[in-house]
């Protein structure tokens, strides 16, 4: 980076002309630059290829992960009747993987096994329809035929809710990519599920609007699929939730019955909103065909600040200070503690963007329609928390690139900590002010038990998240994958959650990984309320099973959450 | 007013010093002057009551403005036993209004009728619990014997929703007013759900938040309330939908379940969000008794502007600019036609704030953090806006007083309505580019059966609303109701809204008044699917008979939507 550490960056950046005579960021009509999203994508995949792209080290089937799994015999197996319905259906030679006639292992592989290359299923089918009307036709007859359904959209998903675990029919929605519509008044966007959310950006780019949402895997990641998974991810604090945006969907019950839910409207209050139920839904009660999403205006300016603190109390101080003086422009308030900064910098080699240890990082974004009232801003904010001594130091991006620098420190981190023999990771929300007191107890708890430092299996408990949300993404690197390090972490950071009123799952759902542990999220009745939704749109069962409400009781695999 | 009128007053303040020498507003930490929403209030109070408070005109019963409406007879009617029950399990002896026992007509009757005095019920008894554990008592017990319930919050939503039809029990919210939690940093409140929006609000104001929602009857309406209608209101375009700003509620199903899904997180997937079927469920599935929800900053700046526009065309290109230009700090984009200003203007007597006539009004609020640079913005938008052409002529505010009188341009129109014999009013969303046809579609309708213009029932038909959300408010002042005006307008405008995808029902919700037309809204398909869930909460139906997807086929009273 080229910018000077430590406190003169900052002296630096308040004695420079006033904003008009200086030069803003040319970064017109986007968020964030692009190379910030490619490189984090790509570092994402990155990691967990190198990791197990070695000679002989081969994915373990989902199904030895939790041997206690047994398949449903209530389920037909796949005969060749079904695959030649599958044919005549869909007509065209490509949209049915046909493993049943032939061996088509390798080509059945990229939708049997997830990205993070963590579960591992044993599909002999995958079905591509093009139309909702297909989506209708395949979905009734397995219904009415009882084989198994695992809807899959980009299959970038975390918690191994997108691949069958036994031989559940891959029902994939890739060949659906239409843009249905789009009214550049409103911005209003009607797309088919299977639109690919960077597509769905890219399109709204030209017209000067942004894709309410964000996410590493925007490459791959599809909107229908955003919605089942009700994705967070980086433009949550600033468009809020896909329950707000999202105006309307189609979507294909398992009995076949096509459900036009697809709304144009910001406002339409005549009966329940079914459309909800499926936003969050995780595919075990329809299928998403078709979304109408409310899209916001692309930021014309972006910057972004990096922070040392000496205090998560500062930290907090440094939130709601930023909440009130960059208001409506603050788009991303992010937090790294010391931990997580030293593997970076170890990993990376990179000159640290600030000098001096701080417990805690701190990265802000702001997005807003005029550059130099968001600088101005910006630096009555920095002034102020330096001033007041909430903030120790800091650095501001002069350009693109180190913008792309800074966000590194913030999405480095998952690759850093991949280089390990393996991570135990949590996805957990908390109430702002305990927000990091999961990681110090963590901590605390496998020291106690003298499970981490030198020599030990446990290298390190690591936070960091989206602060401005309330969810902390907590990680222990470990030398390898051990019971008594599980032991030590598992249900107890379950309980802790529990008993802090947190979520167990903030943004990346169920799936398989996180379906035993729903019972420390919900109580009896709310559970209860969710299988007769369950029950009143899928009453045979078909679609997702051993997923989401399903979840084993107990597993002895190694977390993979 | 006094800022001069016409194109001079932009020029005036293009030539005020710069902003930081200027005198900015002193609004502190208040979106929008108290004044202007206790002025709306107030209006929309006083011109219902003076229509209706003249001698010998009270408030029909609802039973008789649709004769073809029966009791249902599978309810129970109420018996001395019941009331015994109520009063022992309430204890408190003004938790039970009486009226079986003794004449309390007096005492009922605010409860009975709306506050539109539209609609008028039969009920004997009102209940007032004080927290959860009685509503679900008195729910229970209501289920097990057959009584039919009426929930009630502040009584002041638009559609005959809020009173009983016949002699439902009311179940009143009003005791259950406690301000549960606050967290300062996340800006996430909790409440109960008989707590008055505006002292949501007033809480929230000296912690430096808003409530995101705001209601010209934010005096009475509660918070349960504002969930079970899903209201719209004017920081919609703002802060959007409930559905994203709630985070979790607390409710009493029929059966005397309490549902705990009182998450204080921003994130949480695990699971159904099941909440979102009580928002805009109107109470025909449970009773809202807590409510979180996540609250913005209040905003420090803000700015009222007032256009002349010359035709629909430029008012959509006004609104793109303003979401371009504006970006992150419009607060309102409100349309007026010019019937409706002509009408403020001859019930007012007020000069107008700009010369000469346009077929077009807008009114522009921003609201923002920092009021030098919301000037600015502002001013650029103006200079744009009246360079290209798009806007014929302007005016902004210079201060509060300024600005509650541009509001009063807009807010004032249905108090000038409501000093004709009767108004037919419609709600409706539609997609931006066809909002006003249908103003102008009705006005040519109702020319060409020649029943409107001087001497004529018909006075004009208006169009106004909130533009920013796709919701224009269709207005038909007439001498007294007529059944060939509301014949030429029935259905034919709900099959006008159903063929351009609008909704019949953007932000007022079902009720009783909408209930019958949901057909023209919602498909079969649709229809079944909520019934299934109406079926699934309470089996009984004993919540909100005769209402919501129970309307009755056809009435033949005077439309009152």
């Amino acid at each position: 980076m080229a910018a000077p550490a430590s406190r003169s960056a900052l002296r630096a950046l308040r004695s420079v002309p006033r904003p008009s005579q200086r030069a803003i960021r040319p970064i017109p009509r986007t968020c964030i630059p692009p190379r910030v999203r490619a490189f984090s994508v790509s570092v994402r995949r990155r990691d967990d290829a190198s990791d197990l792209s070695e000679p002989g080290h081969d994915v373990r089937y989902t199904t030895d992960l939790y041997p206690e799994l047994k398949r449903d015999s209530r389920f037909t197996e796949l005969k060749q009747e079904h695959v030649d319905f599958f044919k005549k259906t869909l007509e065209d030679e490509s949209a049915v993987i046909d493993g049943l006639s032939k061996d088509a292992t390798d080509d059945l592989e990229p939708f049997n096994r997830d990205w993070m290359k963590k579960y591992r299923g044993h599909t002999k089918v995958v079905l591509k329809p093009k139309n909702v009307e297909e989506v209708s036709k395949v979905l009734k007859y397995c219904n009415d035929n009882m084989l198994a359904v695992v809807p899959q959209g980009g299959n970038s998903g975390l918690v191994g809710g997108s691949v069958p675990v036994f031989d559940e029919v891959v029902i994939n929605l890739t060949r659906m990519n239409n843009i249905r519509s789009f009214d550049d008044v409103s911005g209003i966007l009607v797309v088919d599920g299977g639109v690919i959310m960077e597509n769905a950006d890219n399109f709204l780019k030209e017209h000067g609007y942004v894709y309410p949402l964000d996410l590493g895997a925007k490459g791959s990641a599809q909107v229908g699929g955003n919605l089942a998974a009700n994705a967070g991810g980086l433009r949550f604090l600033r468009y809020g939730s896909l329950h707000g945006n999202v105006l309307g969907i189609e979507a294909v019950l398992p009995d076949g019955t096509i459900m036009n839910d697809l709304s144009k409207l910001r406002k339409n209050n005549t009966g329940y909103d079914m459309k909800q139920l499926f936003i969050g839904g995780e595919g075990t009660i329809g299928i998403i065909t078709g979304v109408s999403i409310q899209c916001p205006q692309r930021s014309k300016a972006v910057n972004v600040a990096y922070f040392g603190l000496e205090s998560y109390e500062k930290v907090q101080k440094a939130f709601k200070e930023a909440k009130v003086q960059l208001g409506e422009i603050l788009s991303a308030f992010e937090l790294m503690d010391a931990e997580s900064q030293k593997m970076v910098h170890s990993h990376t080699g990179n000159k640290r963007p600030i000098e001096g240890d701080h417990p805690f990082y701190c990265l802000i974004e702001t997005s807003g329609s005029n550059g130099e009232h968001d600088n101005e801003k910006l630096e009555t904010f920095l002034e102020h928390v330096m001033g007041e001594e909430i903030v120790a130091d800091g650095v501001v991006a002069q350009d693109g690139t180190q913008m792309a620098e800074l966000w590194r420190w913030r999405e480095g981190i998952t690759e850093a900590i991949g280089h390990h023999g393996g991570t135990y990771k949590y996805d957990l929300s908390i109430p702002i002010k305990d927000l990091y007191k999961v990681v110090e107890d963590t901590r605390e708890r496998l020291e106690s038990k003298q499970l981490i430092g030198e020599g030990k299996v446990a290298k390190a408990v690591i936070g960091f998240g989206h602060m401005g949300d309330g969810n902390v993404h907590l990680n222990i690197p470990v030398r390898q994958y051990d019971h008594e390090v599980e032991a030590a972490i598992e249900p107890w950071v379950y309980e802790w959650i529990q008993k802090k009123g947190g979520s167990i799952s903030a943004e990346h759902g169920l799936g398989i990984a996180k379906a035993k542990y729903i019972g420390y999220q919900r109580d009896e009745t709310m559970l209860k309320l969710m299988r007769q939704i369950k029950q009143l749109y899928d009453p045979k069962g078909i679609m997702m099973p051993y997923k989401y409400l399903e979840g084993v009781k107990e597993h002895t695999g190694a977390a993979t959450s």
